[in-house]
């Protein structure tokens, strides 16, 4: 009924499932996508936006690797803002707010522009494995579907049970079914399991809110976009809208807290830290007056509005009365309560860099399955397992990225070095090197090595290269031409510079805090290089933060190349700590257990000393 | 947490929850719309088509009323054709392809955009009564929310339960959850139900096919439309393609019959007779070689491709071999097997015309719980629905269509009169008055009528009265105008029609056979008749089709007459009918049962004999 076997197999067609399906089709592998519903591709199962602070990094490393979640993301948005704009480059994060339903049928519709890609729609409850080789997947129909490896990226769909207040059911999103038989198999072919809990705000109807009483958030003036390829950016946008909770509000949820099942001991399971349910920011702020609320539009044309930092599974009408007094909310209108669900997910401690089980050959977990939470971190893992899943059955290097080239192998690498025992987020400070990892650079950084990899394709290597070589030019121009100091005196002294007497390089003066290009631009010679050479927005920014940052990026750049000498002294696989007697009797335990394969990842483990690192580094011969 | 009282609650977003919703709304009724799924409003969940033989009528009767049903179709549409019209325009049948996901996107934004409608997503799992009257409906999660109405609109998901071959399984529809708790309330209640049975053949990928083994089937030249508003007609269609089974598909699918839920015994209900699966037409049709199937594509973009024809509930294997020996079909990829499913309904003899149910008051049922399958056939029933409980709880008369009013009068007539033991499918044949119930008129039968009430718009009265009055003109020209027989014999002549000596008024020869309006055009009085009044192509066909079928049209008119007078006859409500001795023993019962209206309604009883309907005219007092 398929092919007789096929190379990959992807099990759920969310952010993690549809890159990962994408990517191992597009490097050449025959790739089935199953999910329980093909009407449900792409679907943001919780706010109506991509990106924002490390997570829009995500999205244009993905982008540059050659995943698809940018493109999409950027062909339905509705909204665009690069977030921390007045902090350093570092910090700047593209986010957009999206169409849900656009963006789930650009999902759908680069799925089917992917020759390699077939889709089934059915529940897959079980694992075909042979030889502790995964070799396919069985279905709740009883079909057997034979591959060469198989992805899993099952979400919240695991045994998902859903709380509003003091009521629970199955089902792994509301109004749909959740998944079983997958979870019992791994763990009786060994797998450790646990629980996790993530929730959603209600959505309520537009037409009943009072705007006019909210903030205004518009898009950026000069809207950017999350692709490095040609998608268009936005000619127009739609607001969102910032309102508070209030003392009364908080007292109002207070009520419900005996029916709570974050409170009364129904939900065990961990939720998102840095995205709690409201109840949760009350509980735990309870010195807090008010929290903020944003109000987002889930579409061009709907009139329904998702109710961002109102997550909550409080009973309904708890949830009901408490907006009902939040400004601009009196006269709220549910299109369906918040909720919070219960899911399993695997400790992904239990995986290689690869993203491939230790313990099974040939599998591969991405997604909230690792104990992840995110649309973006559930992209590039998917991304990371296709494309790991099609290297290993060609016999081909796996692609891994190292804690110093991206934020997705900060993630990767936290994720099975030290777990997660929460749903794990990424933020900026997660990564030693974010001075690195910027979302300006992530093509200079990604598009190389994926080029060679063979997935991002040649064009978008060209235009990266374009964009290096033109900013490298334009760098050097500043390095090498003198200005006069009658020219830019002026300028300093406008934004309380010293003056300068000497002719010098430009280099200098534009490295001083305050002088931005905007400044330097001011100079003819300056203008005319940028004409000349015809140089868009997208080059001078490039230059302008390899000049102002030139200091902060060697000096990482050092740091990371000293620890990157770590990272090549790998540990034999296998590695008998046993024999190691001076380690720690933790460090042995957590090393026999997480299996690093370099000093580096060793370091990282939690219970690993810098004593125990020693040992190790004597022991390997250094 | 909801309007204290809503006016009127549907049960359900299908076809007939969206048209019930939008009427009840529209017409001034605080609505609430209830579905499991939100994301799921309007869903075509069999056919991406709208229309085709009785159904196009249907559909334009609904557009004539003021529901929506046409307006989105048209906007939804790939492809329009005009069914028929080789035949008489009594038969003509407008039907369109429809792109899937835009049908269902226009449909939640007309709702959107209507003022009255809230939305709320949840499962109702049974009524609030009080007194005989339902108030309300309760949700699975335990919410009371009360109304002065209730229209049930459940499709298939009562007790829905699903086949493929031998397994079994709960649910909706593919992928999607059943509801529970309404049908076992209603039996307690005091409510009949039975089960009946749909199926929905495999959706393939369009890109495993080959068409050029195939015979296009492409949409008419000029496309028309279903909406008489203003929707546009479409200035590019999509092709489908016609491919055959042969005796060898039909020896591969008898080859799962041991397997098969339809023979097996396991599927006991009812299927659609006219839309029956594929294992039986093989089986009822044993000497026919070959069957037709439409490969109809689900949208402008999408890949996926709907097989008409192949509705099957064999074993995905067995689905799977058999299709691949369809020609064009040697590598096909199934995105889903086809299946069927069982759910419950209840007979629809327990409603009155107006649709509300004998039995508990303001409570009205529509669509496939009344045991009708197909889109067209629920949505008008939504229609009636939502337009009647608006009337009900306003003190205002019912809306009832008669039988030579509208396709929709005769299917409620048909079923709260004979009940249907088999999904109730319309058909032409139906109509006892087919010649006045045309696709062409559907507006001048219905718009002043449904505006009188208040649904239908001035702007909607306005156009249909100018375009009566025109074509009115147009008629009033041919019977007032002579033609010189030097003009109009060589027309005669050409189309094999005796010539004439003496002039004589133009509508004199137009009536005759194979003269059309085309020829009357050539003659210059009329082509300068139309130019002047600036005629349109619907006029001239409004035109012609009154001309041409004056008698048959002025005949039946006068059958519809003489039988409305033993519509007049109304037969007091809770008659007791075992007074009457001289009635036979069956037509006592079956009238005691249907509890009928009029002796006219009394009449169309199976069982109730010619016989019983004199002793019945005896007592009326006639």
């Amino acid at each position: 009924m398929f092919e007789k076997e096929y190379d990959v197999i992807v099990v759920g067609a969310g952010h993690a499932g549809a890159e990962a399906a994408a990517a191992s089709a597009n490097l050449g592998s025959k790739t089935l996508l199953v999910t329980m519903n093909l009407q449900t591709i792409g679907q943001m199962s919780c706010n109506p936006a991509m990106g924002g602070i490390a997570k829009g990094q995500i999205v244009r490393e993905i982008d540059a690797l050659g995943g698809y979640s940018g493109i999409v993301s950027d062909k339905s948005a509705i909204q665009f803002k690069m977030l921390n704009k007045s902090k350093g480059p570092a910090m700047w994060s593209p986010r957009t707010q999206n169409d849900r339903m656009r963006f789930a049928e650009e999902w759908r519709m680069a799925l089917e522009n992917t020759p390699n890609v077939d889709f089934y729609q059915e529940m897959v409850s079980g694992l075909l494995v042979e030889n502790g080789r995964a070799v396919g997947v069985k279905t709740s129909l009883g079909l057997d579907i034979r591959s060469r490896s198989v992805v899993l990226t099952n979400g919240t769909f695991l045994n998902g049970l859903i709380h509003i207040g003091d009521k629970q059911f199955g089902g792994g999103r509301a109004g749909e079914k959740a998944a079983t038989g997958i979870t019992e198999q791994l763990v009786e072919l060994g797998f450790e399991s646990g629980r996790m809990k993530t929730g959603t705000p209600p959505r309520v109807d537009g037409r009943s809110l009072d705007y006019s009483v909210m903030i205004p958030q518009p898009g950026d003036v000069v809207p950017e976009k999350f692709s490095y390829s040609d998608t268009k950016a936005l000619t127009h946008q739609r607001d969102c809208y910032m309102t508070h909770t209030s003392l009364l509000v908080h007292d109002l949820l207070r009520e419900g807290f005996d029916r709570s099942p974050m409170f009364n001991g129904r939900i065990k399971s961990l939720g998102p830290r840095y995205c709690p349910s409201i109840e949760d920011k009350i509980n735990r702020f309870a010195d807090k007056d008010s929290h903020q609320l944003f109000v987002e539009p889930e579409g061009w044309n709907t009139v329904e509005v998702y109710v961002n930092g109102f997550s909550t599974s409080l009973p309904e009408d708890v949830q009901y009365k408490a907006l009902k007094s939040v400004k601009g909310f009196e006269n709220v209108k549910f299109f369906r309560p918040g909720y919070a669900i219960e899911y399993d997910y695997f400790p992904p401690t239990q995986l290689k860099h690869t993203l491939e089980t230790k313990l099974i050959d040939n599998l591969y977990f991405a997604g909230q399955i690792n104990g992840t939470t995110g649309y973006e971190e559930a992209a590039s893992q998917g991304l990371m397992a296709g494309i790991n899943a099609h290297l290993k059955i060609n016999d081909k290097e796996s692609f891994i990225l190292n804690r110093d080239e991206a934020y997705i192998g900060v993630l990767v690498d936290d994720l099975i070095t030290k777990g997660t025992e929460e749903p794990y987020r990424m933020f900026t400070s997660r990564a030693e090197y974010r001075t690195l990892l910027r979302q300006d650079n992530a093509d200079l950084r990604l598009t190389p090595r994926s080029y060679e990899m063979g997935l991002a394709k040649k064009d978008r290597l060209d235009k990266m290269e374009e964009k290096e070589r033109k900013s490298n030019a334009f760098i050097e121009f500043f390095r090498e031409t003198s200005f006069k100091p009658d020219d830019i005196n002026p300028i300093l002294e406008s934004v309380d510079s010293s003056k300068v007497r000497q002719p010098d390089k430009m280099f200098k003066v534009f490295s001083r805090p305050r002088v931005t290009m905007d400044h330097m631009l001011q100079l003819e010679e300056v203008s005319a290089f940028v004409s000349e050479n015809n140089l868009d927005r997208e080059i001078l920014e490039q230059a302008e933060i390899q000049v102002k940052y030139s200091g902060y990026i060697a000096k990482e750049k050092n740091n990371a190349d000293k620890l990157q000498r770590l990272e090549n002294i790998k540990i034999p696989k296998g590695f008998d700590y046993s024999k190691l007697k001076s380690l720690s009797y933790e460090a042995r335990e957590k090393l026999k257990a997480i299996q690093p394969v370099t000093i580096s990842q060793a370091s990282r483990i939690s219970g690993v000393s810098p004593s125990d690192i020693s040992v190790l580094l004597v022991y390997m011969g250094r």
